[in-house]
């Protein structure tokens, strides 16, 4: 399948890092099919809005704490400069340069905000019992991840090793690298300011906090996570990696594609109610070895990133600029649209062969995964998240 | 109960962060009742062993990362430059100053590695069944908590709103201010040098990656818990804050007390053995509004802290220079040593009763409790951890 081209004009401009190999990481908008350097457009003093030396490190931390007035400014300002194309001298091919992670993640959190996602595991984990669990419409369900291994695209992902689960109940456990190792099609937000501790962040607030999204592949191994997660969650299952995808569509580029989100019965607390259509019309794909084998969509989301973020802080949690909340994964009613393997293979069950004949239940030594999204026409979209990719690397000795 | 006095000699010698009100933070090491500043120690010249600018921060974090010869060479400076106390103008009363958090804190992990209290939460919740699951003698069970939300001795702590349990299965949840608001006595470890991603950190070398240990108080709010917790773990419960003691005991100074752990049984995994005496004879203690409810010690832990590194890294998850993990609660088999209040009152059956009358199950507002930590005898600890306290504010509005 070919790569999505286009949805990186003037009505997109994502914020990233690239970087000459070995060279330090430069921030960058991406137009095109070209990075324009943040830094070089502000050194030579073409870009009004944010206070000197806010695009001048490695990381987006300190423009994502200026807020929605200086972000706007700013890309009021680069659609104005870049109209006629980037002035010479301050853009670089994407194809000479690496991408970098463009942020310094202070916290990670992954919900688990599909509800055909959540029947799907019910299903399958809890066959004799309600497939949701109670709480599970009342509030965004959500954890942890670890922060120092969110990655960014391209990069290799070993397997991971750990403890398997017993062969039989009361066994003991298997070491050894992962049996079933999956991934999860995700999108994720970025926060812009926080809030100081103890306080909330309003549901009706979140455009505030939310600087911009990008694709998550939050990379897991089922068997690891079986064994280890009662009763306090997932760990080591998650925390060797997690995949983000290089350039931050900024939530003013997505303004377009705010559609309403599914009904919720019933209705949830008033913390978690925000007036406006907050579901995002994001057409998402997982290739697996070049071939297609899940499309779906991110506005079948059963709660919101407003929700998200209302329910995150009403205990009073703080956020800070840079943290990243990932939705879990994205999964569709019908066949072929589910965001994760061992929901495309029915836990194994019904493996996928791909058009060389190669059988797949779970991710195999060397296999690359690429989740792509976009907002209008695949063809010719009007707003491209291009790509989250990764390759897996044999587990270590 | 009176503080614990003492225990603050050249052998302990931690290390923290202190700020005249108002004024920014600068890097110390306790001595007595003093703070002895690193930043003019080194500016004047005196301290050998790791490169300028290491101490003139904020946060630890630099030091941290230059491993453990660096640490030996600056402790080694340090008690031959304070044997006949600080230099003139180079130290300051703690009664001037504030601590501050002398860590910029990468991934906060939380375990679960005393048996007594997962034998405790498992009769009280699992009535019917075997009170450890079965996972629990063959890994340090552990989650991902937040980063953000830890906060140094003596901030006050907002009790957190939320989701509160139906009063009956089947039923909508209650939305207010958490009605069993809890402690959790804790040790955490603060990491130095981490690994790369991809790699573990065997158990036998964890002492190159530790750098010293604090108190921890892990905050919890059973009833957000109870109801939030499946399947992913504990989420608000648990993030809205995680407080420490302000001074890092190094490991050098906890040499002495390294004691042999209790037997494991089964014996764990190869990735979990390390040869040596790894758990730490560390008395604690637990105060609420001036009565001690609670005495224990650290050395009880069924994992010791090279066992929860390893594990948290043998899936290739990459530690950072500033890292904390804590223990989980730390409960022992007697009556009057568990390490929370849900074990101590018995979820709430036996409430405690204060000198004054005051009858306590969970926290009231303006509760305070303070957890203290030494080596030795409590009249003259040979090496003190100090305490870390907090007040509970009433829920915001």
């Amino acid at each position: 399948m070919p790569s999505v081209s286009g949805g990186f004009g003037l009505d997109n401009l994502p914020y990233g890092a690239v970087a000459r190999p070995g060279e330090p990481a430069q921030l960058a908008v991406r137009l095109g099919d070209e990075a324009v350097l943040l830094g070089e457009l502000e050194r030579r003093g073409l870009l009004a809005g944010v206070p000197a030396g806010t695009l001048s490190g490695p990381v987006l931390n300190p423009l994502l704490a200026l807020g929605r007035d200086a972000w706007e400014a700013l890309r009021g300002a680069l659609q104005e400069r870049l109209a006629d194309g980037p002035p010479a001298g301050c853009a670089v091919a994407l194809s000479d340069v690496e991408v970098r992670l463009p942020l310094a993640v202070g916290d990670y959190v992954d919900f688990y905000s599909s509800l055909e996602h959540a029947t799907n595991l019910g299903r399958m984990f809890r066959p004799d019992g309600d497939p949701l669990l109670p709480n599970w419409r009342h509030l965004p369900v959500g954890y942890h991840g670890r922060a120092s291994s969110v990655v960014v695209s391209g990069t290799p992902v070993r397997r991971p090793r750990g403890q398997l689960p017993p062969a039989e109940p009361g066994g003991a456990p298997v070491f050894g690298p992962s049996q079933r190792l999956d991934i999860e099609l995700e999108l994720g937000f970025v926060t812009g300011p926080g809030n100081a501790l103890g306080t909330a962040v309003p549901a009706s607030a979140a455009a505030e906090h939310v600087f911009g999204f990008v694709l998550v592949n939050d990379w897991s191994a089922r068997d690891i996570q079986r064994w280890e997660y009662q009763p306090l969650g997932p760990f080591l299952s998650k925390s060797f990696a997690t995949s983000v995808s290089p350039w931050i569509v900024p939530l003013a580029a997505l303004e377009p594609f705010r559609v309403p989100a599914p009904p919720q019965d019933p209705e949830p607390l008033e913390y978690l109610r925000a007036s406006g259509d907050w579901a995002l019309d994001i057409a998402l794909e997982v290739e697996l070895e070049g071939t297609v084998v899940s499309r779906g969509n991110a506005r079948g989301l059963y709660w919101t990133f407003p929700q998200q973020l209302a329910h995150a802080t009403i205990n009073g949690t703080n956020v800070r600029p840079g943290d990243l909340y990932a939705s879990g994964t994205i999964s569709g009613a019908e066949p072929g649209t589910a965001g994760s393997l061992i929901e495309l293979t029915w836990a194994g069950r019904d493996p996928l062969t791909l058009p060389d004949g190669r059988i797949r239940t779970f991710l195999a030594d060397g296999d690359t995964v690429t989740l792509r999204g976009w907002c209008g026409d695949r063809d010719a979209p009007a707003v491209s998240f291009g790509e989250v990719t990764g390759t897996i690397l044999p587990a270590g000795p």
